[in-house]
Parts: structure tokens; sequence; C-alpha cells
């Protein structure tokens, strides 16, 4: 992840296999993982997504072919120079620089689109490449890390250096973990929450790295919070808003999401969804909102996911189903500020 | 700002005055000034909106007023609390609190008004209180500020610390500047533009604070670079897409906002928008998107709000008004990594 030259190898020797297949007179051939839906498949021994056999041909020959081979040859150089410069891109900004060239993206979901494709292709994921999309999720706690990124080589951070937290940038998601005081990870969904798990000190309390998700993670950050998970031994905790889309930010921490099931190494099947779930609901009376349509269906369709099958998952679906209703983490501040904290997050992490 | 005493004064004194009132047997009435728009003035002196001399009555007598009288009463305590504590609060927090005490809130844009009314009682913005919205958006440059906030009073942080940036979180906007070697602040509205302007050193070639605005700065954000601007004296520059949106992203940190009339000390009249000008669009050839009804709209607004009357600002709009297209930041990508750096905003700082 760190080491540049692995990703710079494999785009060269991709380079070299095209300009070989031109020296011999033949139209290049990639041949690149197959991320079709029919060809994305759920392991059940990893416990997350991953790709099927399949494969897809990009054959220079083809007239339909060529538009995306060049475009996939663009961004495969593009990587390397960043590579090679030791510096960062946002998907925005490859998108726009991607014009000097004429190579036709017609909008960025285009470009990234071809992003996907060299991550299937080399295997790498696109932060290895350097490339970033723009949101950031932030971190607080006991750990040190050595940073990689030019001009910070060498350079160690405390992430208690700042009260408001650090944010997840490419720098910290390429730097190692030292050491750490903490005992686990608690991963929290919004802004508000982390601030108040920073103020009052929970951090210290339950001995925990505090990671503010901003909603669905970035892969970044589920990165970093696995690299610490790893490295370091650190169990994770993910405390999100009770409703669906809450629990779901937790399962894709847990199992993965099918749009990253090219990317290996993003999962952490050990980490554990604390809540708020329904359960939680019913039983610290939270001040409740009624569950829209689109909540209902989202239920539907997660209670036919595969990702769902355990009873404990199914469990929580028809709970909701039976609730209809929804809370937010902050709804515990209805006992008073510090309520989530020594009473709920008390019994949860213990 | 940072000494919360004033602050606590100020509330203590408002209790004091609805207790005198009570025990004179009479109802207690509050005098908060109007911030209806008719009582919104521009102050040419000062370049920016203020609040005339209307007021509006809270009457606790009055039926229609006592719930409004009493919730007001309810964040005055609230806020407090916090004071006293050394707590902060989101305005989503607020919100949830709420609900323990029946002040009957019935969503949190009621709670918000509350907030803004104590506002304008006081004179003290919420941060004051230390109430602030969830967003957050980022600096990082050769600054020294030195932390106010519990447990890390007196500590001081260096803003190039974390190579991603810091973000300017309650912690950070109570801190004080104590010294710089920077001699510009450039706020810039991407993310993206923003870790580009670090990576490439832009920040040490142009002597600049680097800010990350992340389109409408939160309050916080700006009275952070006014804070850098006064303390410090430097220039505030300002580099947003080149759009109405963008342009009117500049000049509420130039000229503040209808909504924030009643708060002082926020607005930056030396401030200067760099661009993305509509003539850059032309001079640079730009790649650009056509305008929308909705921006051509907002361009027809902006015409006639008393902030853009100077000449220089009515020409933007008719240049906008002529090309009738736009261009984000990033634009600047398709002439290579560094042309923005080092030919546009080189040309555009010097």
């Amino acid at each position: 992840m760190n080491d540049p030259k692995p990703a710079i190898e494999t785009l060269a020797s991709l380079g070299q296999k095209i300009i070989q297949s031109l020296r011999e007179n033949r139209y290049p051939v990639l041949e690149i993982p197959d991320r079709r839906t029919s060809n994305i498949v759920y392991d059940e021994n990893s416990n997350h997504y991953v790709l099927g056999s399949s494969r897809s041909i990009r054959d220079s020959s083809n007239v339909k072919h060529v538009k995306r081979f060049a475009q996939l040859t663009w961004v495969a150089s593009f990587a390397k120079e960043l590579l090679q410069a030791s510096r960062t891109s946002s998907l925005r900004d490859l998108y726009y620089s991607s014009e000097a060239f004429g190579v036709g993206f017609s909008s960025q979901s285009e470009s990234d689109r071809i992003v996907t494709d060299l991550e299937c292709l080399t295997g790498f994921p696109r932060e290895s490449f350097g490339i970033y999309p723009e949101e950031h999720s932030s971190i607080y706690g006991e750990v040190v890390m050595r940073y990689t990124v030019s001009g910070y080589e060498g350079k160690e951070i405390d992430l208690t250096v700042s009260p408001d937290g650090l944010p997840v940038g490419p720098a910290l998601m390429t730097a190692e973990p030292l050491e750490s005081n903490a005992e686990i990870v608690l991963a929290v969904e919004s802004g508000g929450m982390f601030s108040r798990l920073i103020e009052t000190k929970a951090w210290k309390r339950f001995n925990a790295v505090l990671v503010q998700l901003g909603g669905q993670s970035p892969r970044s950050t589920r990165r970093l919070m696995r690299n610490l998970h790893v490295s370091l031994g650190l169990p994770v905790y993910i405390f999100t808003d009770g409703d669906p889309w809450g629990m779901h930010i937790a399962k894709v921490i847990i199992s993965g999401s099918a749009n990253s099931a090219h990317i290996q190494d993003l999962t952490i099947p050990h980490a554990k969804w604390i809540g708020v779930t329904p359960e939680d609901i019913v039983q610290y009376s939270l001040p409740t909102e009624p569950m829209s349509d689109a909540d209902l269906k989202r239920l539907d369709e997660l209670s036919q996911d595969v990702r769902y099958s355990e009873p404990e998952w199914q469990n929580h679906i028809q709970q909701f189903k039976k609730i209809r209703t929804k809370a937010e983490q902050q709804a515990f501040s209805r006992f008073g500020m510090d309520y989530v904290v020594d009473t709920y997050l008390s019994k949860k992490i213990s």
C-alpha cells in the first residue's frame, strides 16, 4: 500500500504488454475480471463479496471496444505519473485532466468507471495509484502513526493532536500504525456524536480510537479501520442511527459492498454493530420518527440480501418492520447530555 | 470569544431579569432585535448587512408568545450549562436534548430559529455558547495556534502537523493565533483543490494559509479566517468555481449574509475574489458547461443584490450572462496537473 513500486511495476508491465502486441503487429487485447452482477458472488467463507471467474475482453481491433481501451490506457498512464511524482488526485481532477488529451469522457461517472476497470485489471485499489474521492471522514484516539507521503516521510503523528479530530485523507490512509494505548475502534455515524465522545473523554473511558464515518464511509476510512484492526489487533464497534441505512453502513464495513467486490482487504468480518438497534429503540423508549416508504422498501431489499442471511440480522429487520419507527443516534440526548456515554455505550461496549 | 465569562454573565443576567419580573408579579417581557427582511439593512460604511432599530416583543402574558418565550429560556439555560461544563453541542443535539424537557420543538429548524433568537437577544454568536453546526471545513498552513478548550488549554498546534489539513471544529475556532510565517490566507472551494495546493507545496510558494471552504463556508470558518486576517494582518484571497454560486461564496465572506445580519465581526470587507471569474473562463479557454436555468435566475437575483452594486461585480454578472457558461476550479487540469499553481494562481496572487 505504502510502497509505490509494486503498483508502478504492474502499470509498466501493462504498458509493455500493449507495446509488445503492437510490435508484433497484433491488436492489443486486455482481459478484465467481469464485474456485472452475474459475476459478483458472495463468498460464505470470507463473508464478503468477490468477483467470479468470468472475464470481459477489451479488444482494440473492435470498434466498439477501442474507445474504452484508449481511455483505460490513458488512466493507467495518468496513474503512473501520479505515483512517480508522489502525487495524488481526486477522481474529479482526473476527469478534468483527461480533457487535455482528448480521451473523450463524457462525464465523471464515465472516468470513474474506467478507474474501476483499472482496479479490476491490476488488482490494486485506486488509492494505491494515489486516486481518491473528495469526501473525508475523521479519526481521533491514542494511536501513533508514521506518515509515508512526500514531505512527511517518517514523521510521526499522535491522533489526539487535534481535539477536533484528524481527517482521513491520503496522508493518514497511507500512514503506518506504530503503537496504541487503545483497546477498541469505535466508529460512529455522525459528526455530532464524534465530537461529543471526544469532549466527554469517552475515548479515554472506553480506551477507544474514534472514527467518524459521515454516512456510508469512504473506502479509505474502511481501509484505515481494517489496518488498525489487523496491525494492532483492535476490535471494531460501529454505532449508527437506528434505521435501515444506519444498519447498512455497519453491514458494508463488516461484509463489503457489491461495488467493491473486486477489491480485497477492505472488509472487517468481526466488526460488530452495537446499535441503534430496533430493540434499543423499544428498550430505551427513544424519541422516534415513523419510517417512510423508502425506509420500508429498503428493509424488504435487505431482507433478501445474502449479507443479512444470519438469524441475528433477519431479527433486526423483522423488529424494524414491526415497530415501523426509526431513531437517530442523537436521540439519547433526551435523557441528558451524558446518558449516551454513561449508560448506553457503557453497557454495549462492556 | 475564548473566555466564557462574558457569555455566562449575559445569560445569568437574562435569567435575573426574568426572575425579577416574576418576583414583582409582572409577566416577563423580552425585547429582541427584529430580523425580518424589512429590518435588515445594508450598511454602506461597513459594507455588510446589519439589523435596523426595530424590535420584536416576546411577552409571556400573551398566549401567542408564551411557547417561544419558554423555548428561549430553555435554550439559554442549555447554553449556560454547556459553558459551565466547558462542553459544546451540535444544533442537532440541542434539538434532541430538548425532548426531555417538553419544550415542544416540532423540528430542528424550529430549535435552530430559537438559537438565532438567543443570538439576537444577547449579541453573542451561538459559537460563544458552544453551539455548532455539524459541517466542517479544513485548514493547513504555517500558523501556530494555542488551544483554549478543556483538556487542551495552552497546548499549541502547528497547522502543518497533518498533511491532510485540520478540521475547523470548535477547538480550532476558539484557539488563538500566535504567530505565522504566512503572508496570505488562500481560501478554496473544493477539497480536491485544497489537497492539490498542499501536495504541490503551493502553500510554501505563495506563503499561504490554505482554507478549504467546502461550498458555503460555515460561520466558524469565516470567523477563523477573519481572526487570522485581523490578528496576524493576513490578506484573504478566495478561489471558487466559476459560476454564480462560487462567486456568491466569496461575496458572503466579504460582505456577509442576511441570515447573519445580527452577528458582528464575521465579514472580511477587504477579502478578494480571485476567480474563477467569467473573464478567466474566456481568457484561459477553460472547459465549460452551459448554465442551467437556475444559474441564470441566480444571476438575475444577484444583479439586484445591494452587495453587488459596485461596477466590478456588476461586470462579472454581465460577463456571466454573456458567455452563459460556467467552469469548475478543477477545469485548469486540462492544461496539466501543475498549471493551476504555476500559471493561474501565480499570476492572480502576484
